[in-house]
């Protein structure tokens, strides 16, 4: 029994939904500075056309399956489109890491 | 004001120790499970003769330097010795992510 998983074992790890289709990967945990805890991952959806879609989900929604060595979310992407999302464009720039998501309080409502 | 941190922007930043003397790099962060909270971070030294040193340290023992754009940690290199720590060696294969971190509660006492 292992309580305990490393960052980098679940970063860029698999997502299926509920309904078994896959929605994406692990892209980054978004981390509490004060506390240490998960506010919530960001899910990195497919971008077959070269656009992503990034998707904060919350930790508790997230349960790992050994057999598939992928995570299955308690959502579906129709639950992830109704909720916060950002694009591959200039209005959030990804790779400036010196910016927090845009969405710091959405999980902890 | 960013209250939030992603996980990819801890791993492999550097730690300088209270006496300013550089510990290492951030490796991973073990996190529970359960609950989605940092037990600890684990620090790789440098290793010059090709041998690595990981020790954990709590998250609340360190500290975001954006001047330095490094972590300081409320401890010195002797501190980090006098605790646990692993090598790179047969006994734990850091390689193999099916495990966890020996000392998972080392931490939470």
């Amino acid at each position: 029994m292992h309580t305990l998983v490393p960052s980098d074992r679940v970063e860029h790890v698999a997502v299926y939904g509920r309904d078994g289709h896959k929605l994406g990967t692990i892209e980054r945990l978004m981390l509490e500075k004060a506390s240490g805890t998960v506010a919530y991952a960001v899910i990195k959806t497919g971008g077959l056309l070269g656009s992503h879609h990034h998707y904060p989900v919350p930790w508790s929604g997230l349960k790992y399956d050994p057999a598939r060595q992928a995570f299955e979310a308690a959502l579906t992407l129709g639950d992830l489109q109704a909720g916060p999302c950002e694009l591959d464009d200039d209005t959030f720039d990804w790779g400036d890491r010196s910016k927090s998501y845009p969405h710091p309080n959405y999980w902890s409502v």
